[in-house]
């Protein structure tokens, strides 16, 4: 199988094999490209690096350092991404965030699982599931994310969380695991306009 | 506004705009700071860059790589502070550390959230509280800790917990959300007079 | 006492100095070392600096950018041991990975805590306990282990799991504080049998 084959493979949800060497030599090229992301200070030569790095992103994405990936390509970010420090995205399989989505620190989001069984796992053996982010979600400090998972659109999950489940449209959700804490609501609104400061 | 009056508005409480051009060329003065601050390996030369990177700091404070804050000058550390691997601070809120403060491994500090109304969150709505953490505390590894929360003198936090609510003087506090878990008493002495290893 | 009674001495349980000016050096000395293994690229000069490190190591140590641990010298590992990024181990007293142990992200080994009494933390009081993980064990993202405690073989810890208590072998646990989920089985086994890339 050439790379996107496997990449075609990885994508139908059955076992692959995690030490597959252009694997591995694909995630050392992502570790090279990260590096020099994580190091680089001008923002416009940023984001041409996260558009080399991405399957896809729209307007203005950001990402503070040091953010890492497994290999890129299957990452897909909307409008005005932006991750904050120190996020990992391990995009064995697709990684679909939507636009205004914005992560706090020591964000983690992981596709893929490998084999339960030990012998398996010992010979490499991976199952990668899609995650997908709505629009105009938080994800706070240090949240998890796990494989499968699908989170709905303007939700908040709170700082330490373990998501292991899907989480509906709308609402704050916390804990490990992350369960739905209550819906959001007009009494959510501070009356905040924007431009407070000019 | 100047950033001053900016920073002064933030503290009163109410609800700014995250994504004023000065607050993120404050940021990004920031990161560039503490790339410095994480690369410097001379003592003398890491202090200077904490001293000028905080709003102020006691004797010999120290943290080691990679260290990472939101501002810095919100940051305000007693003697003799210590956090160790990769913590983050994020300060738009006044964030005050007692004396003989010890963070372990990736803990990190949160004073902003975002607003929950996902309308208000898209134009940059933020709300910072302030974080106080009394005299001789150790937060343990991966402790997060949220806006608004004051703990006290003599508090140790468990590894991963999440603290969302006070913590009173003188416990061992656990979770996420953090509880406490019992008081510290006269029978967590171990005998220790220092000076063992002279 | 010369750094290894120190060593010795602190590999008894007891109380020992934290502060000790030879074992803030010794922590120097392995920041320099892992800051030089995260910036190296090349596959056998980072396996080399791993053995430097490391008490010691079996065929094929992996540890990806930014790794870092408290001495390495009491870090023993076996065959093809993976950390996945962001990992950290204190390694106050011995830490002893079996064969082929896979790491997620951010996860965390710590063995020593501070005295629970704030007058003998003040003064460097720290007690370390062994760490202990069995062949064939998967942590996955953000796990911390705490302490003394020992994991058997073929385990899998849930992600942003606290390991605060022993586990046994061939279990699924996971939680804060982290709990025994369920056996594994023959009903995990998926059918693979490896090299269904070629």
């Amino acid at each position: 199988m050439n790379l996107d084959e496997k990449f075609a493979y990885m994508a139908t949800g059955k076992t692959y094999n995690d030490l597959d060497p252009i694997l591995v030599a694909e995630r050392n090229r992502s570790t090279e490209l990260t590096n020099e992301l994580n190091q680089e200070a001008d923002s416009a030569k940023k984001e041409q690096l996260i558009r080399h790095l991405f399957g896809s992103a729209g307007l203005a994405p950001e990402v503070k350092p040091n953010f890492r990936c497994e290999f890129g390509r299957n990452i897909h970010v909307g409008d005005h991404f932006y991750a904050n420090y120190d996020a990992v995205i391990l995009d064995g399989a697709k990684v679909t965030i939507g636009d205004r989505v914005l992560f706090g620190p020591k964000v983690g989001l992981y596709t893929s699982n490998h084999s339960f069984d030990a012998r398996e796992r010992e010979i490499g053996g991976c199952i990668a599931k899609p995650i997908s982010i709505g629009n105009r979600c938080w994800l706070a400090a240090n949240v998890t994310v796990l494989p499968g998972v699908t989170i709905g659109n303007d939700v908040i999950i709170g700082a330490g969380s373990v998501v292991t489940h899907d989480i509906p449209n709308n609402v704050v959700a916390v804990g490990n695991p992350c369960h739905v804490l209550r819906k959001i609501t007009d009494a959510d609104k501070t009356g905040f306009v924007g431009n407070d400061f000019i």
